[in-house]
């Protein structure tokens, strides 16, 4: 794994729903919410900077929303999902839904 | 009413996980989660700053989590609750989950 990712009993509610609140974010996760390992670059739109990219992986992997970790030269991300659901039960369930439901503001980042 | 009040149907998702994504914002929450209007001095703790109050009235506020509406020289704060069920279907009921089950960054902040 890269960097640092709290254990499941580490995650704290305000550290994830301040991740979760930012529409780039919120576009990772949706893609990341169909399950399986994304390579980092695959995620979001190509027009984000690197270093953009490397603020929120960061932010949602500090929270403890995603897994991060080294495949060759690029990373691979998935969702902490089941982590989540045992933490939070029905919080990314709803986020989703939200997500589904009122895609405006996050549909300029997907890839 | 004070200040700005979105309309239901201009809450942002957004806005309301990082209205949310803050243990003093979620000690408010869970207070107004009760029920009613509460003056604006009664929710938190006594040793906070007025000026942080009236930075966390406004965050809460600007995303559409509360209505605060003025009393004579108080503060009228409550949960736009039937707004946020109708918006984002079982985001806050999760969120007061976690609140009730991890409450320890939340508890210091309580009045």
């Amino acid at each position: 794994m890269i960097g640092h990712h709290p254990d499941r009993d580490q995650i704290k509610l305000e550290n994830v729903l301040t991740a979760l609140g930012n529409p780039m974010r919120l576009a990772v996760v949706r893609v990341l919410a169909g399950g399986g390992e994304h390579p980092c670059g695959t995620v979001l739109s190509k027009e984000i900077s690197k270093s953009t990219l490397t603020h929120h992986w960061r932010v949602l992997r500090d929270a403890g929303v995603i897994w991060q970790r080294p495949s060759g030269r690029a990373h691979l991300l998935s969702l902490r999902r089941e982590d989540l659901d045992e933490r939070f039960p029905g919080l990314l369930d709803a986020v989703l839904h939200g997500v589904r439901t009122d895609p405006d503001s996050i549909d300029q980042y997907a890839p």
